[in-house]
């Protein structure tokens, strides 16, 4: 009975608090009041103004997706221009036209009343922002379903909010770049970023270059009709779509194609392995350009899109110094460094893109002027405190960084516009949270987030002393340039199984840092709404939480699983590149093992950190019996695990940790017995504790059990 | 230890009957032997001979799905004919290229040795059969994986082991559409009816006729590019692809899009509705054969399958009475039925078709006489026993038949070849049972089956009775005009959501009927297989599992579903047409509910059946105990669902299952209460049990609660 009260006074608690629409990214602007909007069967929509036609087709997939939410027997999904509100609807009012660039206005304003739901904005990509919002507001109770009356005045923070896929390490078929878009469009994010071509595969139909996809991609490529189809369906969810060729470097790919492109003579091969390679393509022969500006030319009709992605990243020079013929071809031009020729290279390939009416993106190494760690220093000791860039590179470039805050500082400063993806690189599988906290404009000292696991800024450090000095970095002016960030999928360890789990739910935290206002960052509210989003995105066909038991049935063949989906979600792969050491895997490598089937910042995880932590010893012990149910199941399931694994070579990598499991939650049970009757010995030795929380901690199958530092602190303060 | 002793006594028993291998289907012949062949990361596979390209790329697939079955890190996935096995691995050996036409050779031997495996076969499709038989054969145990060592002689039964997809009422994506052809060669079906016109829609392009795809299709359709790459995809798995353009009923979207075409001149749009309706091509005017000349000639043009389907059912005549003109027209050529004029109407589309170098096909209307009820009986009495038929049939058609014995009957009997769907109608949602047993060559005593819920067949019952008499009715040769059978999958209650679980697993069971030998029939073999194949068919992207859940979590709005998860298993969606009823479904529907939820035939049902089936009062007390446990499962599931569809107005189907699941739990367990311990009253009196397994046996949301018969049964062995 204690108990019972206990809850109910917490459920009073929490409800007294007022809490955030459940809404990701949050509005900027939103106001509840009591009148709340009832649906029923009668419910319609009709749309005013002057929309582009994609209105309607969203607002019928809008009909339809909350009639399967709803269980509503609509008569009809389709809405047109014609259709008109005969009882109670919605009312979308749009102005003019949106056109599918950068910059165009995405506000809407939204007035649910009893009566009536008013949708009003400029064009109509503002309306299928707002059409997003609204679907994520649907609530119920005993009496039906409802929109809670509210109003909510709300645009974007940011004009670029993108996700780049890449498509050469593991190919994503269509079905799961359009999901992708689905979800992206419920979140918000507005730019698909289709990388195409790199060391291991070039990944669409090239009519100018057939090799291109008939040798260069294993038969993994989308064909001109297929990246038209990709485009319109992006479109009609009001994303942009933007390509990359990444050159000089990543290329071998193309130099397997076409050999006459490379700067070494040499057996090529697609590269079966990640990390970043020689091969790179001859900067200094004409060929090379015929190439490129027919190349180039042909993507550019593809993608109606004004801006171009040409890489330029991790370049390493070496090709280029070990021929001769292009080592005096830099020094007859005066190149002292490689990146000096790369930026030679650039201006040719951005001159055929200006001749395309594209304006050009590239990775850091597109602007920043190499130094030395030593050039470095003394530059930064005298006083700088942004780099370097490289002249002659033309003002119109976009700079993505992957370095962070050093080159959006350096590209601000020297009136070049960027975007961020430093800290939003999904595919290192790092918690929600972090992301989350990574502000695209990093310099006050109230955003500054501790270093990620993949820190390639050198000078980071230097910057951030400046911030915290009080020194005032940029200007608000320079802040426009900086245009958003990208949340970046590089898909070396996934497949098109895990891809969603990879992506989503984390993906919308990032969403929401790029849409909502900045001061947007309650981490436990952001990971309240994400829990509800992530089972939201599942409607539109992801498989980031279905695939877990699907992966887990493949490798036992068997139907219940239940003790080791538990289990599985009690671990986390390894963060950052630590996947990467000792060169395990290739694109012919399983991704269909532990560390795949186990997905990042676990929730499971999350509320066993949560519940050991808010452990107080001076409360009653309600909270300790719910502790105790806890370790039961973790006992039970580690036992049921253990049994399941058995003659499955593929799960082994289970094994160490469903032992550690076990162990804890014995260690645990223990404990609780003897802090509730003193005159029961503790079983464990302190040194026995110790060996038993290393050993859980232990690394096994690329994956990490996340509860030991948190139960290591519940253990310190219960037994102390 | 008594439990334990029970146990392991009965693993004993159960290993000691020699078990057909868990591949599906079963293989014509199969023989093991000893010599088992160990799995290890140096597998190689080698094809030898002159085989298709195409079983390069399967042969990489299947190095695909083995590494991610078993989590070996293979050097390559890649076979190529220049492939070489180094170590041990397997050789593949292929006489000629095999052309996907039916009657193609299929055969293939297996000869798995400790050192080698050995696919020898004809053609590549062979080999491609022979892959997915090895496939399914992977096993494991504490060292590794591993094939048993067998050899395996195997052949289908039938030339024509078709799945049909009816495209205009819930359009199918290509995604779906490619994991069932995944699914489909992974059980070595090998035609896939693609259906594509009907009153609701009109599904691929047409460039000669742009109107059907434009105005009849919402802009759910194929390209032709799309068609193409559906068909390389089938192709790429031996699999035919067979379009359907249903004429000249069926046609609304035909006529939507071109009203010239109609038989009365009104007012047409698609039709929103499921059933039967009267727009038909007018078959007087020259103009509908201009129409269909072009049409057909495309889409002939299109897939270059030898045969195509032109419907030619469910023409009600209505429009065609109605019409003055066609009625002068049925006078002038001597025509006393509609079916008269269809036939005619049906020899000028074949001569369209001829002329394309197609063959034919139709359902049974295409070739079956219209006798009215009166003349059916004389005609019977008269002692024959198959139908009449038109004269004037080209001998060319292929009859499918939905009406099943009469039709196939007089099919054979005049010469006609034919295929069988009736009992094959998986949308109708009947037990994969019923399908198993139903044969394509029914007119054996041991193969008749009961009647299904759609028996369209007026006459079946006489042909029964002549069969039952010893009659044999059908000759060798006559037999052979039957060239297999067709699973259907009509799509007015599915969405592609819900898509994959209203075809599979079910679909393994018809696939097996159409490939294996006639005398394998065990159902209980079946379904242990079965249960297995499930499993196993999601790892090529089948949503048949994970769907169930991920659509409560929808409606819930909450990740843990368990218990609802639960409860659901015990339910299965009413059977036949009975969903049909109150016209209450129409193409807006949600179909996101219970009875889309709850799948046909469940597992957990026929467990449960099974455990109480088999329950034997003289036994000792292991057995109740465990049905103590469902009990108690039970009644702990309909207690949480209960609280978990609480004010959430979709789910609420739910609840008075819930209800009587909680109720017969608790009959239950008071029954075992009782029946352990003779001093305790029963609770409820006979009538209040009547009552609750009466009300238990409602349906509600299109359901039914399936274990309410076998639980009546195991109380009353219980009590007596």
């Amino acid at each position: 009975m204690k108990a019972y009260l206990v809850f109910f006074f917490t459920v009073i608690v929490c409800c007294a608090v007022a809490q955030s629409p459940s809404v990701m990214p949050l509005p900027a602007k939103y106001k509840t009041h009591g009148n709340d909007f009832r649906l029923s069967t009668s419910f319609q929509i009709e749309i005013k103004g002057n929309p582009d036609p994609r209105i309607y087709k969203e607002a019928s997939r809008f009909m339809q997706r909350v009639a399967e939410k709803t269980g509503l027997f609509f008569k009809t999904w389709m809405v047109g221009s014609e259709s008109n509100i005969k009882e109670k609807g919605l009312t979308i009012i749009v102005k003019e036209k949106g056109e599918i660039k950068l910059g165009v206005d995405e506000s809407y304003a939204l007035q649910i009343d009893k009566n009536q739901i008013l949708l009003t904005c400029n064009n109509d990509i503002g309306a299928i922002r707002g059409l997003e919002t609204l679907m994520q507001l649907i609530q119920s109770d005993a009496n039906g379903y409802f929109f809670k009356g509210m109003s909510i005045e709300d645009e974007p923070r940011f004009p670029w909010r993108g996700l780049l896929i890449s498509q050469p390490y593991h190919f994503m078929p269509m079905d799961v770049i359009k999901r992708t878009l689905d979800a992206m469009a419920a979140v918000k994010m507005n730019v698909l970023h289709f990388y195409i071509s790199d060391d291991q595969g070039y990944r669409i139909e090239s009519k100018v270059y057939p090799r291109l996809h008939e040798v260069a991609s294993d038969g993994m490529y989308f064909t001109h009709e297929q990246v038209r189809e990709m485009i319109d369906y992006a479109h009609q969810r009001g994303i942009r779509v933007v390509p990359e060729i990444d050159v000089p470097g990543h290329s071998t790919a193309m130099i397997f194609a076409y050999p006459h492109l490379a700067s070494i003579q040499r057996q090529y091969a697609l590269q079966d392995h990640w990390g970043v390679f020689d091969p790179t393509l001859d900067p200094t022969k004409s060929t090379t350009y015929t190439f490129l500006d027919s190349l180039l030319t042909e993507v550019a009709s593809l993608f109606p899109d004004q801006y171009f992605h040409i890489g330029g990243d991790e370049n390493t020079g070496r090709d280029w110094k070990k021929n001769p013929s292009i080592q005096s071809f830099m020094k007859e031009n005066g190149f002292k460094t490689t990146l000096q020729l790369q930026n030679y290279f650039n201006r040719k390939v951005q001159s055929i893109l200006q001749k395309n009416g594209k304006i050009a993106i590239g990775w850091d190494e597109v602007l920043m002027k190499e130094l030395s760690t030593a050039e470095a220093k003394q530059y930064f000791e005298e006083g700088n405190y942004h780099m370097l860039v490289e002249k002659d590179v033309p003002k119109d470039i976009v700079i993505q960084s992957w370095r962070g805050m050093e080159a959006l500082l350096s590209s601000a400063k020297n009136g070049y516009k960027s975007i961020l993806s430093k800290g939003y690189y999904i595919d290192l599988v790092q918690p929600a949270s972090y992301h989350y906290l990574t502000d695209p404009i990093p310099f006050r000292n109230e955003v500054i987030v501790p270093d990620s696991e993949a820190n390639f800024d050198r000078f980071e450090s230097e910057i951030i002393k400046k911030i915290k000095q009080g020194e005032k970095l940029i200007t608000k002016e320079e802040e426009k340039l900086i245009l958003g960030g990208e949340a970046t999928m590089w898909t070396e360890h996934v497949s098109a199984e895990t891809f969603d789990s990879r992506v989503w739910p984390r993906t919308a935290a990032i969403a929401e840092r790029l849409w909502s206002p900045a001061d947007v960052r309650d981490v436990e509210d952001m990971y309240r709404r994400l829990d509800g989003i992530s089972v939201y995105l599942e409607s539109l066909g992801l498989t980031h939480i279905k695939n877990r038991d699907m992966m887990l049935r493949r490798l036992t063949g068997k139907e219940d699983v239940t003790s080791l989906s538990n289990l599985v979600q009690l671990l986390e792969p390894v963060q950052g590149y630590k996947r990467n050491r000792a060169d395990n895997f290739t694109r012919f490598s399983p991704y269909s093992l532990l560390a795949d089937i186990a997905v990042p910042d676990q929730k499971a995880v999350r509320l066993a950190k949560k519940q050991l932590a808010t452990y107080d010893s001076n409360q009653d012990d309600v909270q300790l019996v719910e502790i105790e149910n806890l370790f039961n199941s973790w006992k039970k399931d580690a036992a049921q695990a253990t049994i399941d694994i058995q003659n499955i070579p593929a799960l082994q990598d289970f094994k160490p940790h469903a032992i550690s499991l076990a162990a804890i939650a014995e260690l645990g049970l223990n404990a609780i017995s003897s802090s509730k009757d003193k005159s029961l010995q503790q079983k464990f030795t302190t040194q026995q504790i110790e060996l038993i929380l290393k050993k859980a901690n232990e690394e096994a199958g690329y994956c990490e059990l996340k509860i030991v530092e948190p139960f290591r602190s519940f253990l310190e303060r219960l037994l102390k």
